[in-house]
C-alpha cells in the first residue's frame, strides 16, 4: 500500500480548516440574512439524471466520475448542484415558488489538473427558483457583494447578459447560426485578449466588418451608465439592454461588462462572474447565471425560471491564504496544565467548558516544558497552572502568552477575564 | 430518463435541512469546547489505503463503493473516518500530539437498505491521537453525555472494555482461540436475548460449564460502583476492570455494561455505545472506542494509541423528529411585501440584512393574499406590508404572524423589535 491521497484531492489540517469553515460560515449567514434556506441532496446520482440532454453538457460529462452500485445500477458522483437542484424541484411539486435555497458541499470533476484546481472541491450554490423578474437576479448580484464585503476580499462582481451579446451579435451582422461559437470565443476575452479574440473569429469564418463591430461593441469603455448610454442608442434590440439597465437599479455595485460571455450553454439571460482585486489568483471566485429553461424541461417542459450563483470555496480560500500571516492552529482558548491535580484540573476544565469556552487540559502527564511548547506550537493563547500551591489558595495561575504575563486568580475571575476577550 | 435519487440517498428539503444543519453545529460546539479542532479528509481515497489489512475489515470492505478515474487509477469512497485519519496521522509526522481532531461529513457504503440505514449518511467523528491513558477515553465519553444533552435527547451512553470480556471469558475458562467468535456472540446481546446467545455460544462448541460463567457475569446488575465491586472480586485479570473504575472516576455519567462487544474488530480496550432513551429507534446514536494498534500500522508499526466516538448524525436527527412537532420551514424572519414600491421595500429589506436579520422581499409582484399564504406555508414569523400610505407616514405596517397583531412603526423599531426577540 502506499500512503497517498486520492490523484487531485486535498487534506485539509486545522489550520487550513478552521479558515474554510469561518468563510463557509461567512456564506452560510449572507444566504440566510437574503431568506436562503438551506437543502442537501446526495453525491451519488443516477447517472441517467447527471446525463440528461438538458443538463451540464458535454464538456462536464466528460470529466463526470461513474460507477456501479451492487445492484448494477449507474451512477455517477454529482459534478455541480444545479443539475440536483433541478431533479429535486421536480419530483417535489409541493414546494412553494420562490424556491429560494442554498447549498453548500463538494462536487467531484475527473478533469484535468491545474493549480488552484481540484476533482474533489467545494462550492456553496444559492439560487431562486419560479421568478423571471430581474429582481431575483438583483438579489443575487447583491449577494455576491456581500459575500466578498463580509470576507474582506477586494471583488469585481461582473454583470452581462446573454440578450445584450445577442443584440450585438445581430447589430453586427453576424449570423445567427453562429452566435453560439462567437460568443464561446467573446468568452475567452479576459484571458487570451482582444487580438486573438479577433483571430480565433476569423478562424471561425466570421465576416471581417462584422468582427470590427463586434470588437468595437464589447470593447466599449466608462462607468456602467455611460455603457448602458452608449449601447441604447447602438442596439436595436433593446430588451437586454434594459434588463441590465433594470438590474443596476437594484444592484449598483455590479460592473456591466457586456463583453462577458461565460462557456455554459444552458444560461438565457443574465450571467455573472466575480473576481478577486489585488490578488495574484486570476481564475474567477463566483459565477452565476439565469437558466430559465433546465428546470423546466426535467419537469416534463413546463416553464420554470430559475437564477443563481455559485461561489468556489477552495479559490476564495486562496485568495484570503495571500493575506492571512498567523493561521490559528487550534480552537483551544484555554489549556490547562494539571501539576499533579488531574481530577481537580478537569473540574476546572469542565467548568470552563459549560462557561461557552473551549478548554483543553494536559492528557498525557507531559512535564510544563513540553506542555507549554504544546500550547505555543497550537497558538492557544492562555495556559493555567494547577498546582497544590494553586488549590490550597482556591486560585489558578493564568499565563497570557503572547505577554508572558503571569496572575494569580479564580476560577470566577478567569472565567470572566477570557469570555470578556 | 427516471427522476429518482439513487437507491439508499436522500434528499433534505429546508424543513429537516435546518434542523439538520442545528444539530451540526451543536455537535461541531461541543467538539470545539472540548478543544478539538476541524480536519477533512476527501470523500475519494485510494482503494489500497481504504482495503489496507489492518483497515476496517472484511465486512465493511464487501459494502464499499469502488471507481476509476479517467488514468485508470483505482478508488473508493471512504466508508468511515478511521482510515482517513490513520492515513493523515501516518502522511503528516509534524502533526503535534496528541492530536484532537474531529470531522464531520459523509461516509459511503454500498450495504443492505433498513429503515434509517442509508447508502450515504453522515458521521460526526473525534479523536484523540497519541494518548494511551484513560483520560482520553474519558473526555470522549464526557463528550457523548454532553452533546446528547445539549441536543435535549435522553440517552444513555454504555460503556465497556474489552480488557474486561477477556478476564471474564478466561474466568469462564473459554479457549483462547474462541475469544473473538465469543465477543461477536455477546455483541448480540441486547438484540437477541440472552436465550438465543446462550444457543449460539452452544453452537459454537462452547464448553456448557464455561457458557453458563459467562451468562452469569455479564449479567450483573446493579449500580456501577456495584458492578466493578463484584468483578474486582471475580476476576483474575484486574487490568480491564481497574480502567474502568478510573474512567468512572473521571466520566461518572456513562454506565458500565460488562455485556457491550461492539462488531468491529479493531478496538483494543474501551468500547462505549450510546442509545436514545424513550424513543422508538433502537439502533444505536453513536459508538467509539479505543484503537491502539490501526494508525501506528500505518505509519509503519510505530506504537499510536488512539481513542474515537462517531456519533450517528442521521439516527440523532430521526430521534429528535419524533419530539418536533413544528419544523422550521424557512430561515427568514422578516418577510416584506412591496404595494408598488419594490425599490423603498428592497431598501427596507437590505437595512434588515444589514443588521442581522434575516429578510425576504417579494420578488414576484404577487398580490397581499397570495404573499400572506407563501409567510404562512413557510412559518416566517413576521410580515411587513409597505405601500405608498406607510412611506408618506415614514413607518412600515408590521404583522406578528402568530398573534395577527398590527402596528404602524418605523423601521429602527422595526429593528430593535425583531431583534430582541
Amino acid at each position: 500500500m502506499e500512503l497517498k491521497r486520492a490523484k487531485g484531492t486535498q487534506d485539509f489540517l486545522s489550520n487550513e480548516m478552521i479558515l474554510r469553515l469561518e468563510v463557509e460560515d461567512s456564506i452560510r449567514n449572507i444566504f440566510e440574512l437574503y431568506g436562503f434556506s438551506p437543502v442537501e441532496t446526495p453525491v451519488l446520482e443516477r447517472f441517467d439524471v447527471l446525463t440528461a440532454k438538458f443538463a451540464g453538457g458535454e464538456e462536464i460529462l466528460k470529466e463526470m466520475f461513474t460507477l456501479q452500485d451492487q445492484g448494477k445500477r449507474k451512477l455517477g458522483l454529482r459534478y455541480d448542484f444545479t443539475v440536483p437542484l433541478a431533479r429535486l424541484v421536480a419530483m417535489n411539486p409541493q414546494v412553494k415558488l420562490p424556491f429560494k435555497r442554498y447549498q453548500i458541499g463538494k462536487n467531484f470533476r475527473d478533469g484535468p489538473l491545474k493549480p488552484g484546481r481540484y476533482r474533489e472541491f467545494t462550492q456553496c450554490d444559492v439560487d431562486i427558483v419560479g421568478v423571471s423578474s430581474v429582481k431575483a437576479d438583483a438579489e443575487l448580484a447583491n449577494i455576491a457583494v456581500a459575500v466578498f464585503k463580509e470576507l474582506k476580499i477586494p471583488a469585481v462582481v461582473k454583470m452581462n447578459n446573454r440578450k445584450v451579446l445577442d443584440a450585438i451579435l445581430e447589430e453586427a451582422g453576424v449570423k445567427k447560426s453562429q452566435w453560439v461559437s462567437v460568443i464561446l470565443t467573446i468568452d475567452k476575452l479576459a484571458k487570451l485578449g482582444l487580438a486573438s479574440v479577433k483571430k480565433e473569429l476569423q478562424a471561425k469564418g466570421v465576416d471581417a466588418k462584422a468582427i470590427a463591430k463586434v470588437i468595437k461593441l464589447i470593447s466599449i469603455k466608462g462607468s456602467n451608465k455611460e455603457k448602458v448610454k452608449v449601447l441604447k442608442t447602438a442596439l436595436k434590440n433593446q430588451e437586454g439592454i434594459k434588463e441590465v439597465e433594470e438590474l443596476l437599479a437594484f444592484a449598483p455595485r455590479v460592473e456591466f461588462d457586456c463583453s462577458l460571455a461565460r462557456g455554459l450553454v444552458y444560461y438565457t439571460g443574465f450571467v455573472m462572474e466575480a473576481f478577486a482585486l489585488k490578488s495574484k489568483i486570476s481564475s474567477s471566485i463566483g459565477g452565476g447565471g439565469r437558466y430559465d429553461d433546465m428546470i423546466g424541461s426535467f419537469k416534463g417542459n413546463i416553464f420554470c425560471p430559475a437564477s443563481g450563483f455559485s461561489f468556489g470555496l477552495d479559490t476564495i480560500v486562496d485568495v484570503l491564504k495571500e493575506k492571512v500571516k498567523n493561521f490559528k492552529q487550534s480552537v483551544t482558548t484555554v489549556f490547562i496544565i494539571p501539576i499533579k491535580t488531574f481530577k481537580e484540573s478537569l473540574q476546572v476544565t469542565q467548568e470552563l467548558r459549560s462557561n461557552g469556552i473551549n478548554a483543553e487540559v494536559d492528557l498525557m502527564d507531559k512535564n510544563i516544558s513540553k506542555n507549554l511548547d504544546y500550547a505555543n506550537k497550537k497558538s492557544i493563547p492562555f495556559v493555567v497552572f494547577f498546582g497544590n500551591d494553586e488549590l490550597k489558595k482556591k486560585r489558578v495561575k493564568l499565563r497570557d502568552m503572547k505577554s508572558g504575563k503571569e496572575e494569580l486568580i479564580t476560577v470566577k475571575e478567569l472565567i470572566k477575564k477570557v469570555t470578556n476577550l
